[in-house]
């Protein structure tokens, strides 16, 4: 693991880090906020973290640069991890047309099992298995986690989240895609990389493994009134008919007038960190 | 004036206005926030405003997206002005080697005596003149304002606040060249857009300016001690200078371990908002 940059931010540091993915089978970039926390605590008290997964055709960078999380971080003690959001290098290879939601940038936090993509996009993999336990070896921080993410981020921190209580404590989403197996990105993606089989996209819905959860989890949701992409692509209203069957709890805030940009982020990214500390 | 994009953020609005420019004889985009404060209050009280004149490569965005600046300015009830920092378009000219410090993206908020750069090059009456009196009469602002930059946008609110407190009440920067006759992004941008008659330079170089000041302003600096760009550019330390021997107050913050990033300016921007509504 190799520190590529370092920035002093509200007492704390920002960091870039490459590392080699085995899932991705490439070199992999991801970023940090670690508060200032760190430099006190003894080796007994260590620091929970916040895993953040970015949205379509975002890097590492995105939510670091644009968010505004890290004064509210610094403060709860809690550190920030930033994957990229998709497999990158000279050998990854991209839709033929470069589209925005296949391809670089748009990993979908997934397996993929289909040609050209299965030998570099397994995010899910990365995520789960690479990032996590290169963190947790490197930099010293504790096991408590959780994990948020924006769109097709949300998206993924709900379907990881979901499926693996035990990594994470709370899950969070900002206008996440909440049922891909009924939205036009998630069946472009799930086609591409899965295949047409219908059946193997419903291990990486939110609706379907929210129906089938067995143990209950903290869910908060974020969406804006006034987000182009509410109605066709993101359905939270599928994710809450589903909670309200299955008798599980997620919180939903609509918010009046607010988009789908890191405007809307950086305006309830707070309130976010505050939800995951009460599990952390 | 017209307006190209709007987000909801923190209970006010980010927007994005293109209008034209005599001074810069070409369309300018800006942007704005507007705290929520501007649907409560009646003609007779009007919000008060910041301009934010941004440093080299910048655009109307970089602070927008970046700074975290809305949470307190909303809070506080402040304005956020925040211009392009040169010309653009088709007819304007950019240096020959694209350089990042001269032309486009480096207009140094000057106006410019020489050849190709005079016709377009007029950031200083394009602040001064078209930007304020375009937000006065469409922007139902107060006019009450304070300015403010970063690194080359420094230099702009210290020499454009300090020739008009008339227009601004209150003056602070984040690692401003405070010294520009005296620095080689001064001298480079100095040399084209002026010429080599040294004297004409002086009218924009802060150190000369707050020598020669006759009306005390409130003037606060932030500088990292990290920062790559500290002794040969920038030079905080020849203004404290000036400020000693000629009586005015200069508060200069240093801070350990902060460079020249924008991750330095969110950690202290709200505390730069603090001081600017104590004037405001």
């Amino acid at each position: 693991m190799k520190k590529i940059s370092s920035n002093k931010v509200f007492g704390g540091e920002h960091a870039q880090y490459t590392h080699w993915s085995e899932a991705n089978n490439c070199e992999m970039t991801f970023a940090v906020f670690l508060p200032p926390q760190m430099d006190d605590l003894s080796e007994l008290k260590k620091v929970p973290s916040l895993y953040w997964l970015s949205g379509l055709t975002c890097t590492d960078q995105n939510f670091m640069q644009k968010a505004g999380a890290f004064k509210r971080a610094a403060e709860l003690g809690i550190a920030i991890i930033a994957p990229d959001t998709s497999p990158r290098g000279e050998n990854v290879p991209d839709d033929e047309n470069q589209a925005y939601d296949l391809g670089l940038g748009a990993g979908f936090y997934l397996n993929a099992s289909e040609a050209p993509w299965r030998e570099h996009y397994n995010m899910y993999d990365y995520i789960v298995k690479d990032l996590i336990s290169d963190v947790d070896e490197h930099l010293n921080l504790s096991t408590s986690r959780a994990i948020s993410g924006h769109s097709m981020g949300g998206h993924g921190a709900l379907t990881i989240g979901l499926k693996h209580p035990e990594l994470f404590g709370s899950i969070s989403a900002f206008s996440p895609i909440c049922n891909p197996t009924n939205s036009p990105w998630g069946k472009k993606a799930f086609s591409a990389y899965l295949g047409e089989q219908q059946d193997t996209w419903l291990q990486y819905d939110a609706c379907h493994l929210l129906e089938h959860a067995t143990e209950p989890q903290a869910i908060l949701i974020e969406q804006g009134s006034a987000d182009d992409f509410l109605d066709e692509q993101l359905r939270p209203e599928s994710l809450m008919q589903v909670a309200q069957k299955s008798g599980h709890s997620v919180q939903l805030h609509l918010r009046e007038g607010y988009d789908h940009s890191y405007f809307f982020i950086s305006s309830f990214i707070e309130q976010h960190l505050e939800f995951h500390a009460k599990y952390l």
